[in-house]
């Protein structure tokens, strides 16, 4: 932390002392990322004097680490010639990335600024849906012919390879462009230079198509261990290609996502300090409505009650302790569950696997949980009623939580929705109107009121 | 899920008719961590003879992807023979990751079939602390000398490269194994091969320690889009590589760390049906514990107001939803300042901008709840006085939920504890308390009680 503020001061320093060739020989020593990270520290202003200092293709680099806002102001500011050159050095899908958040009038000028070709690729791109695998990809693949050999593949690697995300898995395809196989530029080199592709090549590709979702490109990587996976359309051609760096990305928005809609809000696009306050608001409000409205129904049973709590007063304070243990039983159940179903370790078909183990752990739970209660209770109030009233609710809420927080988000995964969305805040909504319920009535029974 | 069904039932019957060529054939062409999976469905006792017809290297590389308990039932039956070349063919960190489960006399075993230089290594790495990225390291990396020009190079990688990882990006040290520089596969195959390693060697590398921690390690590949990242011992080393794969794990494996912390729950090792009922239970029992006595507290409280709801019973009805209201508007914050801080888009530093940022989305949903909700009990008691007393009491609930889930996890972070500690359950149980000591004093003073 302290490192990196110090490097910024230096920097400014240079700047303000027009020392820029000692400037330039200190950030190009530097990582794209952290120059980017840098960037977004120092004032607007500053930003471009600086960037200009890069080289050509560490320039092109640091551009395409920065955030959203970031690369639009530079895009306002750049000449088109500065613009032109950036563009060249980009990638295809970076550059895709980039105009997905800018207004239209910014957009017009890259499309301008970009060479024919990778306009028409940049368009292509751009009409993918939002969360398919053809979103992300990149067009800039290696690709080979299976009659080539060994050679002929070095060749055509050093001819266009500069411009390729990635070089190290070369994918075999027709003459029309169907996917036939892929080989690594480790069997190429550990190969004889006259050795045919098409002998060297592995057959089975696992592969993904355009309309694909990209959490599930991502979940791929996840299980093979790839460090790229081609995509294909519909008639099987290769399109494109999808690199390990954006699917960590992916990885990590997705489980982003689930945290935020587990905590009963609408996923953000953005990070939180660049969400605006309006839309943390808008994001948070719904949920809290619904659930805010669904415990009046808590309430309600509560009122139905009042004569038990009107003869027993001291009732009313083991409520909280009541719902607040019944909802954290009940989002550790969920929690695990959804973790589970989203990491594909649970499947809709464990379904009663899963209510039978967390039956076992309910019972478990409630052998601790109700007798340290009960003792409790006891030895604060003398009352042996009391003590069996809260020790039996408490059994019972245990155990209708876990059950709740672990066949809920399995049903909605079998009706298609959203396991995330029965987290916590709904099944603690449902397990509080629950434990009110037996409650009170295990309470008018032992206590013989009402 | 059909198609891997069908696949096992055709590869069983494959085996019940003996038509072992064909079985051979079909397996050999599915990619390893699909055999693991399905090996992984099928009964143990046909397990080994449908391993037995693997390809010797796939077969490693299938082992590698199996799980512990089947790795571990694998060595068991395994001839000394069969054992040697599974280990021969297999990386160093993998062969680490399964000793890392398994009961002495297995890794007795295990270490016995090794050749002497692996099982070296292996004990080398098996010392490293548990979350070291030196337990996540493998030492199977390419190296160069500096003074080597292309050629040498790629002599030397299609020497050695059977046996590495990677191939892709090859560390330069010295004489002493000081690391100083890296080039990559791509940077030899684009330059001449009279081209000294040394003019063409990136010299800025990005490296860890090997007793920094995983996660930082991870996120180093986030950050970055690394494919490996070089790891240094004190005196600057070079000692191994890890590979973006097993930082996928690691990420994964951290995310899911967040998710159970969050929910109260002692972080688990396994997956969900792994974990046997006891360890479930005595993963969420102590924090039960913790929260449902703490809770304890804000029944005190209600006991303390007995008078006021004596007077006016329907007071309790509301308990319930400004609780669940409260506890909701906290998790939503330290949802997001956790996850945020997890990410490093929030820094402790961001303390006051992150409080301000709350009170305003604070006031804005206050705004919306509080007339819903003042509406909704006029309509359904017309009673004024409970409106207002309502409507307050969520306004300043609001306030401090959504303040208090900002907050502590930021004074967690601060004070070098775990963040995630301070999420919804916590902070729910502290908010439950605050809820009611205000719900009560606003109550009393509006509506003249007590």
């Amino acid at each position: 932390m302290n490192e990196s503020e110090n490097i910024k001061e230096e920097i400014l320093e240079m700047l303000a002392d027009r020392r820029y060739a000692d400037l330039k020989r200190r950030i190009d020593s530097m990582n794209p990322a952290d120059i980017a990270g840098l960037l977004a520290e120092i004032p607007e202003e500053k930003v471009l004097p600086i960037f200009r200092l890069l080289a050509k293709e560490l320039a092109a680099e640091t551009f395409s680490e920065m955030d959203a806002d970031m690369q639009e102001m530079l895009v306002r500011t750049f000449t088109d010639k500065e613009l032109k050159e950036v563009l060249e050095e980009m990638y295809v899908d970076d550059t895709v990335d980039m105009i997905e958040e800018m207004p239209a009038n910014l957009i017009n000028r890259v499309l301008k600024q970009s060479d024919p070709a990778t306009r028409k690729e940049i368009n292509e791109l751009l009409k993918y849906p939002e969360d398919s695998a053809g979103s992300i990809m990149t067009t800039e693949y290696m690709y080979l012919k299976e009659d080539m050999i060994v050679k002929d593949a070095f060749a055509r690697i050093r001819e266009v390879g500069e411009d390729k995300e990635d070089i190290y898995t070369c994918y075999v395809i027709t003459e029309t462009r169907k996917l036939i196989g892929l080989v690594t530029v480790r069997d190429l080199l550990l190969n004889s230079t006259h050795t045919r592709v098409g002998d060297l090549m592995e057959k089975n590709v696992i592969y993904v198509n355009t309309l694909d979702d990209k959490e599930y490109v991502a979940k791929m990587f996840d299980k093979y261990n790839f460090r790229t996976l081609p995509v294909v359309d519909t008639e099987s051609r290769l399109v494109g290609i999808v690199t390990v760096d954006d699917a960590i990305d992916v990885l990590q928005d997705e489980n982003t996502e689930d945290f935020e809609k587990m905590a009963a809000m609408t996923p953000s696009e953005d990070t939180y300090f660049k969400t605006s306050v309006f839309d943390h608001a808008k994001n948070r409000i719904i949920w809290l409505l619904v659930l805010m409205l669904s415990s009046t129904v808590t309430g309600m049973i509560i009122t139905h009650y009042e004569n038990a709590f009107a003869s027993v007063p001291l009732l009313v304070a083991f409520i909280p302790m009541l719902m607040d243990t019944g909802g954290n039983c009940g989002s550790q159940a969920s929690t695990l569950i959804i973790r589970g179903l989203a990491l594909d370790e649970i499947t809709t078909k464990d379904f009663l696997k899963a209510v039978w183990k967390e039956s076992r752990v309910a019972v478990l739970v409630a052998c601790v949980l109700a007798p340290v209660n009960a003792l409790r209770i006891y030895v604060q109030y003398k009352n042996v009623g009391l003590s069996i009233v809260i020790a039996a609710t408490l059994v019972c809420v245990v155990f209708i939580a876990k059950i709740l927080g672990c066949a809920l988000p399995m049903l909605a995964k079998k009706l298609k929705l959203d396991p995330a969305l029965m987290a916590s805040p709904l099944i603690t909504t449902i397990v509080d109107a629950c434990s009110v319920l037996i409650y009170f009535n295990i309470a008018l029974r032992v206590m013989n009121l009402g």
